[in-house]
């Protein structure tokens, strides 16, 4: 016992709690919680928490650690209660990346399968995109709804499609803003948490992770990306709910499409049974496992299959219409793409040489999209549903000295010549065919069924 | 050239410097320089120096950071201009410890020699005592000087002691407070910038450094002590300084007095050519190596010499009373300790068996100090320059069983047994004598003149 210690109060104080993890040792549940309740109460500040965070950065947590504070964070807000709905209650959730629009094929693919689906996204920021976004590039439609409304969409069509509310998850909110200003965004365990404690918000029984690595994501190597896998998967299993994550490449764009009314255009493609390859392969994945974790197929072929009649069929496409209709949206746009937003100008990037493409600097191609006002450089930004880019060109494709890369469209001539110059320096045309990449690169854990 | 880095503007953003500290890189002068400007100036918020504090306490600086840092700090306010002074002005510092009264001997000491001593001093916090906290325990001593002031009183005797100006070294005071509160205080480079640009602002051509390490310092290992030592070397050679560290004991207290009052009146002993034989040891030692970088003697051989004599001489006991009466204080308590501050009541704190004092546990000691009032838990407590401890044994000291190891004199009785329990649990009682320790554990940098 030392003097100090008998002086000051038997109060945790968070200098303390600092010096604990600053010195790598492992925090109680007691102290995690004293954070995050005291920051969200406000009787903590910032300037505490950041080096609180800072210290997390540099030392880690471990897998209890994780747990307690994505449950503090979790509890911080509102817990939904889907207990009245028998289904399973089944979420997707991406990392990030560029191109992605696998959300708006499987939320009304999974309720078209009978699971429920309480899906809150967020928006796009930097170089990723963001479902909202998506959504909202489609006129009328409204992510901004409350728990109750949210609940009785879900009791109409088992699938509703919104953003954060303030109810969620305060503490996440907090410390995400505190993370963006003092460097300490890319931790696994920051991360995992602010994920996790969102997505076990939903009230839902089981999710589906897909962790991007690569040149598009967060995380750049495949290692990083099963780090995070891991840990995502120990805190939901810790919480008592079902857990997968495919772990798949973002070292090119996902489809053709970047930019929100051009990613439901493709997104719609897919759910009327076309659309490109890579795509496809994804979304048929991702559903399989949604409907295994959920209980409707004993394995991953047999959810393909069930996929696969979902789209032959039209259900999955009648329940996407369906939803954008309880949301508000002109189902008009979904019938006829052509009424979506459109941009007023076109540009093609041209191939500078013949020969294969060899690599994508996929980061750079998400800030093009930016750039050209379909994504935020600051949370505060507004977006221009209309604008994006068409790869005509993917790693591997051959392609003529002359010949289109990519189509920008775009309604802005300054921030078009911007976006351009960036796009040049993304594709590398190499003079052999570069090793097909795998789209799929792991499922965690590796013992699923499937 | 990434995109992002097109749209930000060309400033620096601190969220950068920050990450790039988290990921272990240097900082150039410029970033540095923005962190402790836009600091100083109320431009970046807490949060985000108190993330990089962390980043800086787990990664570490560069030699050349410490110093650029150092510069930063030191150049936020004034820097004095001594250059009036064609003496050699030398200055000492100590790292804090225990009953170290060393600086009320040594600035008198050192001026009555020749050197122009300028000493900047600091209060006690926590379990350590402080300079000023001292001096303000006799009656009428004013620390609180104007630099004006202070410049006239170098002049009339060759040396002042005050407290840190508003003036002096801005960035440091708020860098402090903010460590203090979010857990990077024991940082051996924020400690090396913290207590250089401090000690450089005085306008000094040379300082000794008495680092301390063990149970009662702030290094607790030789090892901390030594890193800290030469880094501070460094920092102060890089400005142009010349510097030399002393490595010395605290694992008990130095002398046999705790406490403002009772640590003035252990100093005028020494003055007088009395007082226990390790503080006068360190005094001797520390004054040879001012007077050695001062110019006024070629070895520390000869340096102890010219020490001994102003002793002898009573030079030095003079110039201490000179001071004093120049900053306000009561001289005739100078000349009849008595007339300090004394406590009301004493309690004796008795060895339960016989044998020898094998360890004091040097910090509690301090902090049982605190206990009684003589020092700070919070920067705004008030202290009481009365009370205190006197110790009749130290390390390796027989004793009977009921003799007494040291005497509490105290002024409030509730305090005295709060001391009293932690004291009785200081004192380590062993069978046999312990073999003895060395008070000057080593001189840094090895090769110097000595």
């Amino acid at each position: 016992m030392s003097a100090s210690g008998e002086i000051t109060a038997n109060a945790i104080r968070a200098v303390d709690v600092i010096r604990k993890k600053r010195d790598g040792h492992e925090l109680s549940r007691m102290e995690i919680d004293f954070l995050v309740r005291g920051y969200t109460l406000g009787q903590i500040p910032d300037y505490q928490i950041s080096a609180w965070l800072m210290a997390v950065f540099l030392k880690g947590l471990s897998r209890a650690e994780t747990a307690i504070l994505t449950d503090a964070m979790l509890h911080s807000g509102e817990v939904l209660d889907l207990s009245e709905f028998s289904a399973a209650k089944i979420d997707k959730h991406s990392t990030g990346g560029v191109g992605d629009k696998t959300s708006l094929v499987l939320a009304p693919l999974a309720a078209a399968g009978g699971l429920i689906v309480p899906m809150i996204s967020g928006r796009g920021l930097g170089h990723t995109g963001g479902t909202l976004d998506k959504l909202e590039a489609i006129p009328g439609f409204n992510a901004n709804l409350t728990t109750a409304r949210f609940r009785e969409i879900l009791r109409a069509c088992g699938c509703a499609m919104i953003g954060q509310t303030a109810e969620i998850a305060p503490a996440d909110r907090l410390l995400y803003s505190l993370r963006d200003v003092t460097g300490t965004v890319e931790s696994p365990y920051l991360i995992c948490a602010s994920i996790m404690s969102k997505k076990l918000a939903e009230g839902i029984d089981g999710l589906v992770l897909d962790v991007k690595s690569g040149s598009g994501a967060f995380m750049k190597t495949p290692e990083e990306a099963v780090f995070l896998a891991e840990l995502m998967i120990e805190t939901g299993r810790r919480m008592g709910k079902k857990m997968i994550a495919l772990v798949t490449d973002m070292n090119q764009p996902l489809g053709l499409c970047i930019g929100n009314a051009l990613e439901v255009e493709e997104a719609l493609a897919v759910l009327r049974g076309g659309g490109p390859e890579d795509l496809r392969e994804l979304c048929w994945e991702l559903a399989a496992w949604m409907f295994h974790l959920g209980g409707r197929a004993t394995t991953v072929a047999e959810g393909k299959r069930i996929a696969s009649e979902l789209i032959r069929s039209g259900r999955a496409f009648e329940k996407f219409r369906e939803i954008v209709a309880l949301q508000g949206g002109d189902t008009a746009a979904i019938d006829d793409p052509a009424r979506l937003p459109r941009a007023t100008h076109a540009l093609e990037v041209i191939s500078p040489r013949s020969g294969y493409v060899g690599a994508i600097q996929c980061e750079d191609m998400g800030t093009a999209c930016t750039l050209l006002g379909g994504g935020r450089e600051k949370k505060e930004d507004s977006v221009d549903p209309a604008v994006g880019i068409v790869l005509h060109k993917k790693n591997g494709d051959r392609v003529a000295a002359g010949e289109s890369l990519c189509t920008l469209k775009y309604n802005d001539q300054a921030r078009a010549d911007r976006a351009k110059i960036l796009i040049e320096q993304c594709y590398q045309i190499v003079d052999s065919p570069p090793a097909p990449g795998k789209l799929i690169r792991q499922i965690i854990p590796a013992n699923s069924t499937g």
